[in-house]
This record gives structure tokens, sequence and C-alpha cells, in this order.
């Protein structure tokens, strides 16, 4: 261990800081391995940064809980490039024009810090229906709810469908985050299987009749986080379904935009003549995660109870984000944008498709991502995803057992990539090591490969 | 009527924009009163501008629901001076300081727009630490949830503690949000009045035995909507209640610091040795609504609980507006801030009693608030406060009648004055305005009041 550092009070007293931010810095520190401290000794420099501390403490387990909790903390460790979260390249981020944004509502800021609507900024919901009219969807700005992301939008609906004990019918695989909030509302979600074209209707009609389900949450523009995009003749079967069983869909279109091969095939919604489609979407994936704006259209009278449940659950959110959003959107920032980062996802995903049919070994396969942000990767029977994970961490890079996305989690041999968060130099990398790891798994690999020069071995 | 607009169609082509977007423009200048549309003839300018078309929109009803709806729209009527809102004086905010913070953040701008922890970025969980340590409320970081306003405090809380036809104890009367966001997670709301000490305890205790209900909700300093500061010997009595029958408090201290006579009394939760008190903030009151930037602290295990719900509700609030409000609170702008507005406040809060004293027909009562933002108005009997406050919004100035705050509406002789809002020349001319309508409605008026010049009257 190194030099010793002089206890929390007196260290408080030299800096003048209160001691709980003193505290506060000595226990980050201690979380990223930094500092140790030795019970009854004191607190000492560790003798080697030790990151591993970090790593160490992610990836134990793959339930919905446990991988949303490990995301933030990989993106503390910076040596280790992560395909672990679905959000886009932070460096692609339009950071800079959405601060500026910010800087010219300063004259009205008073008015934008003030209460506003549960059903969100005017303004905004103005520029979402012409967003929405380019997916298709004819909505008025009074039919849109404006909600913090769709974890909130999927929240509201479930609070607002469902009872503890229903059924709701997701994809297999499905959004992680779904299935946290229906676990965490008592709700039973059953999976229907996915083929090249979309869910299979066949399975999803036998569920509706066992089970009675309240919704179905569907992903049909670039389901997530397998990349497929639903046939026109699958949304129109699907539709019919429907309508015979009188099931609500929940329409998630956050990554609707996000086309690789051809222009974006319209949403769900556009096709829905009877009613059935709740469609929801964000600014998440196509422009930052952290404004938290997203937004609901839902028919009537079922909109007016998701105000209504918005406005018990947070009153609003804060207009000033809103409003620049609002403007971002109309000032054509948004298009830009688009037009910038979808030819660099498109080369992220044909880099990785490319060097995952050059480096895998036998027997593992994975999707076609024709959108969206993720590859689902299957791995040979008997190679469990968590422990090439772990292995692969250790290695500097991060990906997301598959099981976090499984209603009945079990073989655990699916890794999740999330492809448009690194350049094209560390998808190569990645790969690398990624296959690598998995033949030493299988027993294939004929030569030992060393760790990441960069993370401390155990 | 006036000048013939053209169709929406041509409008839109006109001025390049969407026929969404004219759609929209013209709805609103309708809902205003600016324009009329006759069914078969077209769109005209109204031959004058017709305000009063959104006054009429107003007050119709006094529910919660209705209420909070009423209240954006009230502020949209620009001739209108309003009481009617719980929020800072929008003259006052410290828009200035909190947009510079903004700015300087542009350089970080990228990491503070991706997703962030559900319980909310550590920076300024250990500013809140620092806020709680001078509410007497002793809190680590890791114990501080953040959270979107203390509306959605409650709803987690609600959540959390609570199942469809639970009885929880609110004060009488309360906040209003509290009473929708009980009523809309179908929990019943059972009431204790107070007296000038607090919630009275044997009435309390009568409800406990009665109902067991799941949490007494109160706000020790500063009850809101009257004003009321619970005394010492209140406290202590109130908590070994608690103690005794094992009642969870949920402290509402988002006014503590709001203190007119003498220095702010600790929190509650500053007594609280059985941990027994979940204390609930924000930052609304304090410096301005829409950051949308609330706290909890709970005990464990609730805590974790906590941080699950709002994973699920809305996964977790925008970082860069949270780390601005870290930034805010730590440079000691909300010291200046505050040290600035509370004589502002306390002036105000002076010169309504005065003018009540002065102007109010024998008869009406009110309380002397000791600090935060609102008083009660009590109105002789056979008074209706729906249509005392529905002949003031004519005349220009709009209080909130007090059905609104009561579990079980009644005779409906309360109206609630926001006296933080407005300067004093329109507290001494509103206060006039309500003497001499509700004197008009005793029939002790002997005098016709003109109502206000640029108010139509139908």
């Amino acid at each position: 261990m190194g030099a010793k550092l002089p206890p929390i009070r007196q260290m408080a007293e030299q800096l003048g800081v209160t001691r709980l931010t003193a505290q506060t810095a000595y226990d980050e520190l201690r979380a990223q391995g930094w500092i140790e401290t030795v019970i009854g000794k004191g607190t000492f420099v560790a003798r080697t940064a030790r990151p591993e501390a970090l790593i160490d403490s992610v990836g134990h387990s793959s339930t919905p809980d446990s991988v949303l909790d490990d995301q933030p903390k990989i993106n503390q460790i910076a040596i280790v490039r992560s395909f672990a979260y679905a959000e886009p390249d932070p460096e692609l981020f339009p950071a800079g024009e959405f601060w500026g944004e910010l800087h010219r509502l300063r004259a009205e800021s008073a008015a934008l810090l003030r209460y506003s609507w549960p059903q969100g900024d005017p303004a905004l919901r103005t520029a979402l229906a012409d967003l929405l009219r380019e997916r298709g969807v004819e909505a008025m700005p009074d039919n849109i709810l404006v909600t913090s992301g769709v974890t909130q939008g999927i929240s509201l609906i479930t609070q607002a469908l469902t009872r503890p004990g229903d059924v709701v019918v997701v994809e297999r695989p499905t959004h992680l985050g779904l299935i946290n909030s229906l676990r965490t509302y008592h709700v039973r979600a059953v999976d229907v299987p996915l083929d090249e074209h979309g869910p299979r209707l066949d399975e999803l009609e036998r569920i509706i009749v066992q089970y009675r389900p309240r919704f179905f949450h569907t992903v049909p523009n670039f389901h997530h986080p397998t990349g497929t995009l639903m046939s026109p003749e699958r949304r129109r079967a699907l539709l019919a379904l429907a309508r015979r069983y009188s099931l609500i869909l929940v329409e998630d279109d956050s990554s609707g935009q996000l086309a690789y091969d051809g222009d974006p095939a319209p949403a769900l919604k556009s096709l829905d003549e009877a009613e059935q489609v709740i469609y929801i979407s964000s600014m998440s994936k196509v422009m930052m995660p952290g404004l938290r704006v997203g937004y609901v259209v839902a028919p009537e009278p079922l909109h007016r109870q998701l105000v209504s449940l918005r406005r018990a659950a947070d009153f609003c959110g804060p207009p000033f984000v809103q409003r620049a959003v609002a403007n971002f959107i109309q000032s054509g920032a948004l298009r830009r944008h688009l037009r910038r980062v979808i030819p660099i996802y498109r080369e992220r995903r044909d880099r990785l498709l490319r060097d995952l049919r050059w480096h895998m070994p036998p027997g593992v396969t994975w999707t076609h991502p024709r959108g969206g942000f993720a590859c689902w990767v299957t791995l040979p029977p008997g190679i469990d995803a968590t422990v090439v994970s772990r292995e692969v961490l250790r290695r500097g890079f991060a990906f997301t057992p598959g099981d976090a996305f499984l209603v009945a989690p079990g073989s655990n041999d699916h890794l999740r990539i999330c492809f448009v968060s690194q350049p094209e130099r560390v998808i190569s990398e990645a790969v690398v090591v990624l296959s690598r790891v998995i033949e030493a798994q299988t027993g294939e690999g004929d030569y030992w490969m060393p760790p990441h020069p960069d993370v401390p071995q155990e």
C-alpha cells in the first residue's frame, strides 16, 4: 500500500469542505479502487490503481435489476470499451447544438422554469406531431402525452391497463427495462418467440387464448435486441389477430428512424384503423438519453387516463428541457443529426457483421440487424454467457449476457452487442477478443491470449 | 366578427408550414378567444379579443384534478394576477444564475446527457446531504433518492407502502397534489384537523385505532396551505404516538427554510430516533418548480425499494439538470437566493395580513402563516368560495377555492391565497377586490364595483 491519507475529519478541515463531502470523496475513490482502508490502521493510496475493484463489482448476475445497475458502473471504468449499453455513441451526441438551443432560451428562462402541463410543453407536442407524421402516424398535439423516456410510457400504460397478477405478452428476447417494470408492478410476462419476419403469430394466438393478456408489447421497427424488421405481411396479420381478439398492441418505435438498409418503414400504428395500437417512442436513441423525453399516442379515453397518471406520478417534466428539444426538432437539427449518424451506425453494423463472420468459431450464430442498436449473438451449447462476458470484461470490453432480456432465463447462451456506441476499430478489437474467449471456453483455442495490459489481474 | 381567415390548408401553404402546425396555431388562437369558427362559414378574427373565453374555461369545479388543470391556463391569461399557484414569484426566480450553471457544464455536456443513476446524480446527492444537515437531518449521499419533485416522492412512497383500498392519514386541509395522487392510486385518505400547534393528536389516535393507516403525511414546517408551524411539544408527542402505534410519518419539508418569524425550525426528521419518518422535500419552493428536482430520505429497506420503483417509473432524471442544481447549491447561489427572497416574502405576508385586517368584512377569518407560501381564508357561512373566486377572476385576480384541499369537500367556504408570487401593490388591490366581492355576496356591500376594464363581460 502507498501513502497514508489523513482521517476524514482532518481532510475536511484542510480542504475547507464539509465532513460529508470528504466522506463521499473517500467512498468514491475506494469504490473505484484508488484508495484502500484497513480497519484499525487507516486509509491508504492503493499501490496500483485497481479498476478491477469496480470490474469485480459488476456482472455477477444477469437479472434486469442487476444489469441495469451495472451499466453506469461500467461507464465509469475508463479503460473498458462498452458494448453493454443501448445508448448512442456519446462522441456523436448533438450536445453542442442542444446546448445552443438551451442558451437561446435564456431570455424566456423564468417562464420555462415554472410548473408546466402534465401532458407536456405544447411546442414540444407540436414538434412531435410533425415527427409522428414522418412515421406515418397522424396525431394532433392534443393527442400526444410527453413522458420521461419510454420507461415512463411503459410504466403509465402498465398502471392503466393491468392489475397485479395480470398477464402481458412480450417478445423473446425483449427490452430489459420492460421486464424490470412489469416485474416491479407484479405483472406476469409471457413471451412469444420471433422468426425473421417478426413475432410468431401461431404462438401469440395460443398465448392469447390461454392467458387473456392485457396487452402485447412489440418493436416492429428494429426489434431490440435482435434488430429484426417486421415484414409488411406480418404487420397486417398481427393487426388482424389483435382485432379478432380485441388485443391492445403497445408499439415501441424508439429506433424506427434508424434504418440501415433503405428508408425507414412506417410505424405499425400507421396501419391501425381500429385504434388498437398504443404508440410509444423517445428521443433517447435518435438524440440523447439524458434528455429523458419520450412520448405516447394512445386512443381515448386511455389518453386522458395516462395524463392523469402522469399528473400523479411526477406532475410534469422540466419545461425548459422540453422546449429546447422542441426547438432542436423544429430547427432541423434532429434531421441533420440523423443524416450524419445513420451512415456511421451503418458502417459499424457492417463492420461488426464482417468481423463476426471472419473471427467467430463454429457454432456461434448472430442476427443481421436491419436497424437500431443491437446484435443478438447465440453461443454454442454449454457455453455460459455470463462467464464469457466476465472474461471479456477482464480484457477491457463489456457486453451484456442475454438472460437479462428473457422472461424465463435459462441456458444463458446469448450476448447482446450494442454496436453503435463504439468506433469501427474498437468493434474489430472486441470481436477478436470475444471470439478468442469463446474459443478458449469451447476448448478450441490453441493459443494463450494475454489479458488487457491496463487491467491488473487477480 | 372581423376578417375571414384562409382555410388551414391554404394558410399552411402560404406560410410554408405543415398543416398540423397551422391547425395547432388556429386551435390555440381559438382557445384564447382571438379567432372564432362558424361551422359552414369559416374562421374569423374575433371582433374583440376575448380572454373571457379562457376565463370561462376555468374555475368550474374544485376537484384536485380540475384545479391542477386550471393553473397553467390561469398563468396564460396575461391580464389576470394569480394568487392561485403555490409557486415562487417567477420575477424573483434565480433563472439567470441557474442558466449560468448550465452554461458552465457545456464542456461536460455529452457525459451529462447519457443515461444516469436511478438514485440521482452523485454530485447532487452530495449537495443535498449538505442541505439536509442544515435541516438537522444526517444523511449520507447514498441514503438519498432524487425524485422528480415531491410529487414523485409521494407517488413512489404510496406505491411502496399501500395497496388499493388502504387508508392514509392526511392533514385537513392538505396538499392538493397529495389528494390527487392518493385518489389516482385508489388509496383512501382520512384527514385529521389542525389546531394552532399542528395536527390534533387525539383525533389522530382515534383514526389510527379505527383505520390502521399505512402512513401519516404531515407538513410540520409551514403547513400548506395554512402556514402553521408545528410546536416542539406537538412534534415530540407526535413521534411518541407514531412509535407507540408503529405509524410511519411522511414529512414534507419543501418550505421548511422559508421562515418569516425568526430562524427556520429543524425538520421533524431531526428528532426521529426510531426511523419512523420518511423525509421528502424539493427545490420547487426554494428555487424553481420547473427544475423538477425533489428528494427522499427513507430508512432501509424502504430506500432500496423506492430506488427500484423509480427505476421502473422513469429510469432516471435528466443528469445535466441535476448537476446544474448541484453546482447551484454548492456555489452558494441557493443560500444567496434565499437571503434575498425571504425578506420579500415576509413583507408580502405582512402586507397581506395588514390588508386583510383592514378590508375584510366581519365573519371572514384567516390564518397567520409563519412561513411558506399560503394563507387560508375562511368565509362567512353561506358564502360559496367557487362563486367568490369566479367573481374575483372576472375582476382580474385568481384565488383557489378551498374544497380542492379537503378530502371530504363540503361547505366550500375556504379560499387559498398564495401570497409570495405577487408584489405588495397587487396584494393590496386583490384584497380590496376580494373583500368587496365577499361584501356583495353577504349583502353588506353598499356600492357597485366596476369590473376590471380589460376583462370584457358576458
